[in-house]
């Protein structure tokens, strides 16, 4: 099929229909649908609704139990510990990162980790929920194993990720959203779906060696860290800030999304809220963001650069013009979403 | 001069002594010294005592004012500010430090940021701190301006650093400390005392080009960030976290160590501690972590790889070695020290 161009607001009903239509309740269904849509608009492609088919099929499979409500395990001033009862990952972290928001506004900052969740796209989703009430927000994940430690050659670490928001007033908010991984492994099965060649050193083969093709990749591959041992190193340090401390899987005790569909996952989440009129008042935070990034951008380019970017300034021009331009689906994922379609009942509004 | 090695306690004695020389009250003097000593005991000898000589210098400059005490300048429940008064850097993160960890024992959680503050040393040094008390700890600071924005050529971030210590029972603790360079400045320094070529991908010279002659970087040269823009991405927010949040000095706002002896550094670190029994027993946690070491331990090893290490493990073994036979110093530095201790009075005990 050719490639369209789809609005938000379409992409978001047509979504939300099509995990409503397998169970999932509306508001759970609409976070979801948000966090993709979010994901497509922001340019971020290989988290967006490419992953609605395989969410869909977890829902029905049981690896995502539709209706599962996150519940509080245990609490303390600064932190709380969510179970999310193998629920989809979008609905827990939105309730963890609520929770820290809440907590941060009594005590300055807070933490908030779920465990027994599942994939739960795009990390800048939930830190970004801090924004609007001055806070500093960040949020973490593990995934299934698909990378190996620095020196290994076998799957011990997700591409785990995190991101941090933080406001900046009148500017986009600095949103440094990034994997472990020296790629998001949805960039890969873009690759895959648009038949292109990958970078040498995203990725190892099924023997561990790097390799251009992203289909010897996705075939038992390894994606690798970012920088060497630094990233195998912050990968790590997410697990055990996230599957290690709830209490949820971790290493090669996480599913990947890919696999064994009817099993939940065992994810783990860790959001965490800091309010920055504990440090000063917010506008002259704000100030001071606005006069570093302002340092990032005057900074003169080096030779082949003309401009200078910082963290999530692409993203917010990428929303901003898939906003009034619409997001940009490739034939293959516009084919995959109407078989989907057709197959749950949902009308396609594109 | 010849390359000697010295025993620990040797080395800390004679750093104290020469601090106090210039007139460090005895127990800043004492952190201080640690700090160094420990840096050269795990084999991260470009934070060791090769930096004494210039703290010494910026001591008697007014750069470093000692006998400065840290001020709390805000709090709330889990969250401190606090201002040091351009005092040397470890004895006012290590304030910052032993205040997160108390406010932790309360809520569970806190961050202690601390502005006007110095060369800190090394990251590790603070977070561990939290590991006798059950908890996580987290350190980080910002640094004078060496390293340039991805696609930049001048310097607007500097060699920003963060260690996140994670207590793992009977194991050595997992302990991550990284600079977001792709090396320690420091390390450049050592390079050019024993005269020995850099990886091109460590530095540029000053005209912006990648450069293997440590002298050719060491020349108003740039660090370039670890991992591409991903290393920008995290020094930045180092910055943003330390500087920015505490209303201390940030990018180029921040001075090096070796410049501008007579003026304060302004610069900024954040502490943070994590109390796990917030979330489960300390000994269940620390037998989860042993588990998840063992995974990395147990990853079959690549090609030309014979065995997978964990954050903070050389750095162990290397404590445990030199610990039984001393640290070694190579003949410059010794000869450095010698004429150091001549010029202070103090009785060189190696």
């Amino acid at each position: 099929m050719n490639p369209i161009n789809v609005s938000a607001d379409d992409l978001l009903s047509f979504t939300q229909a099509c995990l409503a239509a397998v169970g999932v309740p509306p508001e759970d269904a609409r976070v979801t649908a948000e966090n993709l849509v979010f994901a497509n608009l922001r340019g971020v492609d290989s988290h967006g609704v490419i992953r609605l088919k395989i969410y869909v099929d977890r829902v029905r499979a049981g690896g995502f139990r539709a209706g599962a409500r996150p519940q509080v395990v245990q609490e303390s001033v600064s932190t709380a510990l969510l179970d999310a009862g193998h629920g989809l990952g979008q609905p827990a972290a939105q309730a963890a990162m609520q929770l820290a928001v809440r907590k941060a506004s009594d005590s300055g900052l807070a933490v908030v980790s779920v465990r027994n969740s599942n994939h739960f796209g795009a990390c800048a989703f939930y830190a970004m929920q801090a924004l609007p009430k001055g806070m500093i927000g960040f949020a973490a994940t593990n995934a299934g194993p698909t990378m190996a430690p620095a020196g290994g050659r076998e799957a011990r670490l997700g591409n785990n990720a995190m991101a941090v928001a933080i406001p900046a007033g009148s500017s986009p908010p600095v949103v440094l959203d990034m994997a472990t991984g020296a790629v998001a492994w949805g960039k890969i099965f873009v690759a895959q779906q648009e038949k292109r060649s990958i970078p040498t050193t995203w990725a190892l083969d099924k023997h561990g060696v790097p390799t251009s093709d992203p289909n010897a990749a996705a075939q038992q591959g390894l994606i690798q860290p970012f920088g060497g041992y630094k990233g195998y190193g912050l990968s790590l340090l997410i697990d055990l800030l996230t599957g290690v401390l709830s209490g949820g899987g971790f290493s090669t005790g996480v599913r990947t999304l890919y696999q064994q569909l009817e099993s939940p996952a065992l994810i783990a989440h860790t959001c965490a809220a800091l309010r920055v009129e504990a440090f000063m008042p917010l506008t002259e935070f704000q100030q001071r963001v606005e006069a570093i990034l302002a340092l990032m951008h005057g900074c003169p380019p080096a030779p082949g650069a003309d401009r200078i970017f910082v963290p999530g300034e692409i993203e917010h021009e990428t929303e901003k013009a898939r906003r009034a331009q619409g997001i940009p689906l490739n034939g293959q994922l516009v084919a995959e979403l109407r078989v989907l379609a057709q197959d749950l009942k949902v009308t396609v509004p594109f």
